[in-house]
């Protein structure tokens, strides 16, 4: 089967690799019906992290084999895979947090059982700990939600996270700073908690418009100083009751610290790039709290899954642009250069 | 009168200073029956800060005079002041954190008219703003409250605010870094929010003891990456729901996050000694979020009051040295030297 590689910075691939096989019996293996593209894949596409061999780790498909142990996941059934392995029994999966499941691991690294796990942009992928990692689909569904479900696996899950991470609550004032995929769900997300008003950060005028449309009241077009002064300008001087930060860069995290009122809070989703620190000056002093992290999307999928599947939200919006597996450098250099939000593949 | 300055590193002196008078509607002159040092009050005097003037910044006593707009408070009132001055009026204080009233200020600096405000260890304070500074203790009390009403205005609000901002609540497990007089508060905050184990970090058997009084169920006396692990065996490997962080040195903060549970929460209020970072990474991949700073105590007044005029908590504990105000050195001696946890100062 074909599957996508990395090879090094800007070096990405579509090769003949091995069809997996069930390793253990808690394995599944998937056929992939879409996968996608996501924002840190870039980090090693950029060559500002290593990055080598299978890439990927957003995907929805439909199961082909189960191991023995498998049973809640049966062939044929469509299902969502999370960026990552997870049992969904450990006690950080039952406190919510999928992502430090404590036999988890990554898509393309090695598993607990000391197999390397596919990355997730290939036509098919085995699954470890299948019960825990895939979500099924409870009904058929039509083609045109293939896109929205998709977004479970990641984006839409990670931009929920931001919101539920800064608290965001019936009433409050929201601020987005980032206005990739995640923020767009940012947008979703914060709209769908009850804020009152959702502002977006953004120069771009499509994101800005597909902002508007997923619920964002006002865009802030200016960046540093000047957009937390805006910011603040439009909140009673003092800022938004909470901010979701989806970028990861230091300046990003000031930014959004910054336009946040005393006592509000900050949701944090960017992954951070380079290990940036922060100050505690400027949170204590003015009581912002910071709060987020990898986002555990597998924890959310019951909450966020029938809203997709009425259509009420649908994030899958933010995938401007759909190509063959075959053409993933494509996909790659047109997220990398901004011409497109998202890219979807179809294998 | 006479009232305690700071001349400088060591340098306490009580001396005589102008009897304070009403310099505006919105004061009030009160007679200081108690007044305490705090932990803080240690930077300056250890030279860490620089330090001149009029100092102390916890008091409890009875109104005097106030100026002709004043009209919550009257002459004969027995009050509580915070440690910082407030409008409670503004859009911050309305929010819940007076600590960054839009006209507050701090004792012994200047206040939003001009004036040097007072420092709260003397015999008289003129209390700017008091209205909205002053809690009203709404009976007579017993001599023997004293104590617990003076830890209103700073320690024990700023224990509550350190267990707010964690997050703690019914049945959470919760660890508290610091064993001063805020941790020790920590612990019976805590304690009154449910938490249904709470980890004392300390060395010192007197303290450890008072903890144990306040409601701590187990003591920790490793420290560093040891008392981490100490803390996560307690707590199924991977660490307390929340923590308190009660020092303000970056090696507590971590200790403090590294003690916390995928998905917990530190709740600091530790004065951030010489602005130190924090490092994304650790708080990022483990989703363990900070949250807290300068205590809005005042806010609190209202909810804990009660409770200490009924007995139910007995903070003024904390207090394990009294002495007259003439001897105000030697209580800054006697905690910088940890001879004494907090220091009472009867004028």
């Amino acid at each position: 089967m074909r599957a996508t590689l990395i090879h090094g910075a800007h070096d990405i691939r579509v090769e003949e690799v091995p069809d997996p096989v069930l390793l253990t019996d808690t394995d599944a293996v998937v056929r992939v019906v879409a996968a996608c593209v996501c924002g840190s894949d870039l980090w090693p596409y950029r060559g500002v992290t290593h990055g080598s061999g299978r890439i990927g780790h957003e995907f929805v498909g439909v199961v082909e084999e189960v191991g023995a142990g498998v049973a809640k996941v049966a062939p044929g059934d469509f299902v969502i895979a999370p960026f990552y392995i997870c049992d969904m029994e450990c006690v950080n999966c039952r406190n919510g947090f999928s992502t430090s499941c404590l036999r988890g691991g990554w898509w393309g690294e090695e598993d607990r059982d000391g197999h390397l796990a596919d990355g997730g942009q290939g036509e098919r992928v085995r699954v470890p700990l299948a019960d825990g990692t895939l979500c099924v689909v409870p009904r058929a569904i039509d083609e045109s939600l293939v896109p929205h479900l998709l977004t479970l696996s990641d984006v839409m899950g990670t931009g929920h996270h931001a919101a539920v991470s800064a608290g965001v609550g019936p009433g409050d004032t929201v601020v987005v700073a980032g206005d990739g995929a995640v923020g767009l769900c940012g947008v979703i997300a914060a709209s769908r908690l009850g804020a009152s008003r959702i502002v977006m950060m953004s120069r771009n005028p499509a994101r800005q418009e597909l902002a508007r449309e997923f619920g964002a009241t006002d865009i802030v077009e200016e960046r540093g100083d000047e957009g937390v002064a805006a910011v603040r300008a439009l909140f009673d001087g003092i800022g938004a009751d909470r901010a979701l930060e989806c970028v990861g860069s230091a300046e990003a995290m000031r930014q959004a610290i910054g336009a946040t009122r005393p006592g509000g809070q900050v949701g944090l989703v960017g992954v951070p790039h380079l290990n940036p620190e922060i100050k505690m000056g400027p949170l204590f002093g003015r009581n912002v709290g910071v709060r987020g992290g990898v986002a555990p999307v597998r924890n959310y999928v019951d909450e966020l899954l029938p809203e997709v599947l009425d259509g009420r939200i649908r994030p899958g919006r933010v995938f401007d642009l759909e190509l063959p597996l075959a053409e993933a450098a494509e996909a790659y250099a047109a997220m990398d250069s901004r011409r497109a939000i998202k890219v979807l593949l179809r294998p």
